[in-house]
Order: structure tokens, then sequence, then C-alpha cells
């Protein structure tokens, strides 16, 4: 572990908070994951003791008592976000959060507010922009390799949808899932989007229709520079996640293939081929 | 030439009906073709030298009254095909007719029912159903090999817009170019559309906004088994014609890539490479 | 037909023969096949019929003897290359002739030398020259796209072993397969060979074996302008025909895939994937 | 950090050593570097420094009399590996050892002995048998999924010549870096080569050519079980590290490409492209 390190504490011991830890304990040298809290004591404690982190607390105020600790990592469920981002504001933690930070747009406002008037850096986990593809698409447009941009096309498919429980609270597909499209949308093109139309269907899972979700969407996205977009979302992929862009500019066009397992290509009798993505998704 | 074939007629020794009469006399042995007709009689004359045709005529009439000739490829400007089918029809000649066969619905049903009532073949120039990419996206969807389809996305690019003076007499953007996209969506899917949402601007030239028309869009499809899909056309794509499909079904997907001139693969200290496709616009 | 064309006679009504008559006379406009010949008299008649030759013979000197025959194509068995080239040329007629001219080095020379004395042209069908793939390498190599070439990789993989009563009088894999492989070294690298040395073995068929033949080889070349080159044989691969080079330079490399039936690309969970070539071995 | 972790000691605090410093203290959470050793004194310093290492020296002795460092790497020069392994295996200590052991076979030999008598594990540095892409293609011929192999090739070309006062020691081209593709081709094809020809050259730097060593070559291999194979070598290629496998079988092939830095592809009126691989020679 190198000299320099930041003292941090994880709030939320489930799915995501346990790759957090992960990551922290041991691809972040420079991060000194001390305490761990989650509303599941039991959560905490087995979390702790896997990623060999110092603390575990039921209670994540504890965590935002700890003068030593710099900054927390949110991961607990959707409705917490925006309370508990407000009060490690207050707490003077730097903060990062999974998305979203809520389903309303004031308890968003508030949040933002708190951070504000900290002073502290709050970073929202839309981690598709330090994906290295997305991110040389960035770059293309920024520095105008393709010209002024036209038109603008995101696929973005989950291999199976998410457990029914998970879709009961998510707030629906366009809030779970195509949040990180719209995001990608943005990031990519710079600009705003003024109009939006969408058409979604439930051909996967008639559970989900029966919840009054969707489990595809195609979403036609109008941005004020006059790029036209388009978002294909769906819950089923039989290959695997699939998370790809197009975007056709004047003077040329730029596109991400997925990304494989390994490089090897096998040919006989029936097929060119290589083996799919086998991606849980996200 | 084989010993059997069929005798044929050319009416229209424009760009199009050039390039028929090549393919006619060089590359299809069994077809005959021995007159070609155009309203500029130098231009019929000119065709019938550069391709060996026998007889010229600047009357296609000539063409209808030939009892030896049995079918007839239309090639002339779009506001005379409904007519010409029609009168061919009643000639009974078998007929080939660029697309498309009006502008107004009731002269194609007119030119459909004189083609019934003779009893003659009428095939319209939507050649992409016989390419061997779009052959075996509906072949997989036919044979049921990527499972019940759920997306569909086209993409349809021509290198560069059209001659203004096309523009004013095509009937628009989506008359003239995606239509070859709508046959190939209804194609593929083997449903009708019953929804259908567009968007469009012109960020490719300001000339062909002043015409009132497009020159990008983005279509939105709602087919009848539930299938949703898209159209991504432009009128330049600086790379050359782009004609892709993808289509996602419930037990897997199925895309085209596009064609190339040669299948070598360059790399040097800059990029890994190949050379784009060369086409004109179709 | 164009005005203007070539009368041309073909020597030879097999399977090579037969292919022959088929491009000229229904792929290549400019030529007019007037006369086919094959020892075989019925197999003369057949390939006259199928393909509309006016005139059939079982000897090939009728050809020859023509006078308004301005060509032919010699694609009788290899053991009658030299001799009826020789002949040909003595007639004044150009030649296309299918590789190889001989087995032994005494009658090349003595074909050849009637070539020059005679006028005329000579073409051996080393096809390869005229593929796209190929061209577009040499061109590389040409233009110094690849700065100064360094090591060259051919590979080359028929489908499955030709009949062995072929086998039998071909002059074995070298003569009869490799020779295009030697033909492609010289011309992408412009340079002729000072070394070779090469690996020969059975594992595809003990039947070669017992004819003393190989049915796969690896053979080494060093060329006069210092290049090493490898060039990979074998009598059979699952997945099609496999033609491909490789080309190392000081400033890049240049290699070709193979071309496929159509640019479809399927994914599932098992693979991404697209059809092999099913290529027949030429 | 986990709870159970390896107490290791490095060896050799220069280029190689530094890399497996960086990996044991931030990706690899299970090691535990305590201690790190360099001739060049200030090096180690460095090293322990940079690294958060708790103890440097300039004695690789000090490493090995730690009873509490349970393994050790060494990444010293050349010349020296033979005798640390030697008295590393005395100390008991587990060991992971940069190749080669050493140039002549009998120091290979007595260091290989006392690892067998002091019951120690010992692991070469050859790393591509953990590559992805390597490791398919292993997988592939051990499950047979290409049936019989036939005929291998690997290609192998590092982006440009190491420093020259590197290659006056390294043992010339064949052992410093052909011993990767050595390894390469044992472990794919699992069967041991009774006969090798090889042609080298120099195109690259007239330098290596007057140190007696080559630049380029191609390696013929014949398998005891009767496959053969090749192996490409060149100092130089200009798009960087190239290393790919072909390897053709009875019922199939399977072949890997180069990976990339990532998965956008610009395609533009001059070509289709990506970027190319920006590695610095291993």
């Amino acid at each position: 572990m190198p000299a320099q390190s930041l003292k941090m504490g994880l709030i939320g011991a489930g799915r995501i908070g346990r790759i957090h830890a992960e990551h922290l304990t041991s691809r972040i040298p420079s991060a000194d994951l001390i305490m761990v809290a989650d509303a599941l004591g039991e959560a905490a404690r087995e979390c702790a003791e896997r990623y060999a982190i110092p603390f575990a607390t039921p209670d994540y105020r504890a965590v935002l008592d700890r003068s030593d600790i710099q900054a927390v990592v949110i991961g607990s469920s959707t409705d917490t976000h925006a309370r508990i981002i407000e009060e490690a504001a207050q707490a003077g933690k730097h903060i990062f959060c999974e998305k979203p930070i809520a389903l309303d747009l004031s308890s968003i406002d508030q949040a933002l507010d708190a951070v504000e008037r900290a002073g502290v850096q709050l970073q929202i986990g839309f981690n598709r922009r330090f994906d290295a593809n997305y991110r040389r698409v960035r770059q293309a447009v920024a520095q105008g390799e393709i010209g002024q941009p036209h038109l603008l096309h995101i696929v973005s498919y989950d291999p199976d949808p998410p457990p029914i429980d998970y879709l009961k609270v998510s707030g629906g597909m366009f809030r779970d899932m195509t949040v990180h499209d719209f995001d990608m949308a943005r990031f990519l093109i710079g600009s705003e989007v003024d109009t939006i139309f969408a058409l979604g269907g439930t051909m996967i899972d008639p559970t989900i229709g029966a919840l009054g979700d969707v489990d595809m969407a195609v979403i036609l996205l109008h941005f004020t520079n006059g790029v036209i977009g388009t978002i294909e979302n769906s819950r089923h992929a039989a290959y695997g996640y699939d998370q790809r862009v197009e975007l056709l500019g004047h003077d040329g066009a730029i596109r991400t293939e997925n990304n494989y397992p390994n490089a090897a290509i096998m040919s006989d009798g029936h097929s060119v081929r290589r083996e799919p993505e086998c991606g849980d998704y996200e």
C-alpha cells in the first residue's frame, strides 16, 4: 500500500457494495477502506471479514461520525441515497454515490445544495464515462475527428432482467437502465436534449408488463445542436451484455464493438466464430 | 448465348436504363435485349450502339407493339412508371419497373389492377432483397435462428446527396431513399407497420432544407407483431455507401457489415485499417 | 455482345474447360467462343450444346486450322500443354493455358521458344494475380506503403484432397498446388528465390503418402533481396478454401482475410459467428 | 489486504523488478512484499520507497536469510539466475524467476537439482501461458475442438530492438526472444520438437548483425507427433507488439488476434480503422 492513501468508509454491503469493497481493498492501492456499514449488521460483518475491513457497523452514521474518514462510497438502496448524500456532505466527507440520486427532482436538488454548501466532491456512478471505448468516442467528438456530429445510436442490452423484487422499486427501465444511456448521450454529444419520444414493449417477460414497466424500448432524442439520437434498450440479450455506440459525423463515423473474453477465432465447417461476452448485467 | 433466351425491351436509357442495358447484354446470358426506347431519341441510339442492341426508338410504344418482345424493363422517369406499366400489361408483357410505381396511391392501384387483369408478372426494383447480406438476415428470421424478433435497426446512408434537380422531383428523402428501407423492414420482419414516427433535419446541405426536404432522419416503426424498429438515413457518409441491419431476437441477434473492395488489412504506427467502400449512391 | 469481339477456340472440355466455356460465353462480352475441342468428342459436343458454341470437334488441330480464330484457351490435360502451346503459336494464335506448361524444364523452354518466335501473347492461368486481395498486397509493396519487405507468410489450404486419380498424374502437391504459391511469392515480393527448404508430412490421407506425395507442407524461402518467406500448404481445411497472405515490412504490415459468402454476424449464448467460405478446391 | 497473505522478497529492482514490485503491492492482495534487494543499493532504496516495501538491501542474501520470507521473485541479471535459484532453494524459499535460468545446460541442471532436493516450488516467467488468448488455443487443442493438430504458426514481433547493451549479453535473439515462442510451441502442441531449421537475417539494424546476431528469423519445427510448426520473429514491427498464433487441425482451425487499446472503429473517406496496440516490448 502506498504511503499516501485516502481513508474511506463504505455504506451498503449488498451486491454493489461488495464490488466496491473488493475494488477498494485490492485494486486501488491508494484507498484505505476502514469501515463498512449496512442496516443488516450481519451483512456488514461478513463484508468486513471477507475484505479485511477493520470496522463494521449497522449504522451508517457511525461512518459519518469518524473524523478520520475522508470519503464515503454510498451503495445502499436508492431511496436512501439523497438523505445520506446530504448528511455525508454536512459531515465534510467527499462522496461517491451509485446512481440515481433520487427518483424525484426536489430530493435531488436538496442533496446537490447540501454538497455545494459543504464544498465537498460528489461523483455519481456513471461508470461508462471511464470505459476505454466510450472515452475514445467522446475524444473523437471533442477533437473534431469526425466533424460535426449528425446521428447518434446507442445500443444497451442486459443479458437478463434483474430480479422482480428489484424491478418493483427500481423506478422502471428508463430510470434504472436507460439512465446510463441518457448520461452517455449527453456525455458523447456535449449538448442537451430538447425533444424526446419513446416506444416501449414487453416481449421478454409478461411479469414486467404486469408491473406497468416495459422490457424493451427505443428512445428518440433531439439535441439542441441538431443531432438526432436513438437509444435501444432490452432487458435480454442471449449473447450477454451488449453495450455499443455509433456516431455519424459530417467527416466520418466512429463506432465501438463489444469487448470479448479473448481474441481467439475458431473456424470449422459450421462457422468462423469467437466466444461471446459472458457478462452479468450491471 | 444460351439457346433458350427471353426477348426483352428496355424503356428509358438514362443512368439506370444504361445499367440495365449493360446487365442484360453482358451479365444475364438468358436475356436477349432487342430494343431500347427513350423519349430522347439520341439517348436511345447511343445506348443501342454501345450495347449492340438491334433496335432503338424514341417511342416506348414501339417496344410494346413488337409481338416478339416478351418482357420489358422500365427505367424511365418516375412520373411515367404507372402509365407504362398499365400499357405494358395490356400488351401482355412481363414487367420489371424501377421504384416507385407512383407517388400517389390511386395511380398505383390502377397500375396494379391492370397487371392483375393481364395476368403478367410485375417486379419492382427493390434490389436489396437479393443482396446476400439481407437475404441471410431474412433467412435467420424465417428459420427462427434468433427466436422471436424484438428490435430492428436499419442503417442506410448515401455517400452524397443526389443532384438538386433530382431532389426537386424525387418526392423527398422518405420517398426516394427511405422507400428501400421501408421495403427492407417489411421484408425482414414479415409483419406490417401500424405506427410510425419520424424526426428529420438538414445538417448536410441547406439547399435541401430550402426545398422543404430533410437530409437526415430517424424513423421509428412499430410492427403489428410487437417488433420495434428504427431506420437511420443520411444523405452523406464520408466513407461511402453504408447499408447495414441489426436484429435482436429472443434467442440471439444477427447483424450485417458492409462489403469492402478487398479484404486487405494494413497496420502501421497510426492504425490497423482497411479501405472503405467506394460506392456511389444507388 | 459488343460490336468488337475476339473470336476464340477452347481446347479441353473437362472440369476447367467448362468453367472457361461459361465465362467466355456469359461473363466476358468481348469474347466470341466459336469452337470447342476435346479428344472425347462427346464431351466437346455436350459443352457446345450447353454453352451455345457453334462448332465442336474431337481434334484440337481443327481449332488451330481455322483462320478466323484469333486466340485459344488450353484446358486439356497437363501432359498436352507444351505441345499444344507450340502448335498454337505456330498457327499464330494468342494463347491462354492452364498451369503448368509442363513438368520438365526442356519442354517448357521449347514451348516458350515457339511463342517468342511466333510473336503471340501467352498467359498462364495464375489466377490469383487478379484477385482483389493479392493485388492490393502487391500494390502496397510496389508503392512502398509498408516500406522494405522483411517477412512473407502465405497460407494456402484446399478444403479436401483432389481425387486420387488426379494425384497420380498431377506431379505431386508442390507442382499442382504450391505452384500457385510460388507464383504468388515471386509476384508479391518482386524478387527471385535463391534458397528453399521444405518439410512435408502426410497426416490427412495415408493413400497420398503411399503415392510418395505429401498432404501438408511448410516451405521456407529466402529471396535474393533478403526477404524470408514461408508457404503453408494443406490438402484439407474443414472450414473450406483458405487463401491468405501476411507481409511485414519496415514501416508496417499488410495481410488479407478470406472472402465470405455474406457479411452477416450472428450472436447467441454460444458464439459470435459468421458463415465459413464454402469453396470447392480450385 | 486479505488476512491470509504470502510474505515475499524481491531480488532485482531494475525494469522488470519494478514491474513485479508494482504487481505484488497493488494488484495481488494476497502477496505481502516485505523486502527488496538490488546490488545497486540506491535502486533497492528507491524501489522500496516508491512501492512502500518495508526493507531494502544491496545484498540478496539478506532476503534469503529472513526466515519470515516464504517466497522470492528473482528479476536480477540473467547471469545470476542459476546461482540465486540454487541458494534460494537451499534456504527453503519458493521461487519465481525470470527466464532464462541460464545460457548453458549444466548450470540449468544444477539449479533444477537444488530445487528438487529442497522440495520448493519453482516457476519460470513464461507469462504467455497465462494470456487469455494463448490459453484458449491450448484449451482447444487439449479438448480436441479442432481435431488432431497439423500446422502451427506463431507470429512474435517486438516493436523495436532492445538497447544494444542488452543485446550484447542477452545470448542473441533466439535465446532472449524466441525462447518465449519455443515455450509456446511446446505448450500449445503438447509434444516435443525433434527437428529444427532456422533462417535469419539482419534487415532492421546492421549494428545487430555486427554483434553476430540476427534481427528477424523464421524457425521451422517438426514435432514428434507429426505437427509442423513455424515461428516468425522480428525485432521491429511499426504498429507495435504483435503476438499471434494460428493452428490448423483436422476438424478446424483456431487463431488469435492481437489485443487493442479499445474497440472503437473509425470510418472516413480514407479508411476503416482502429488504433494499433501501443505496446512496449517485453
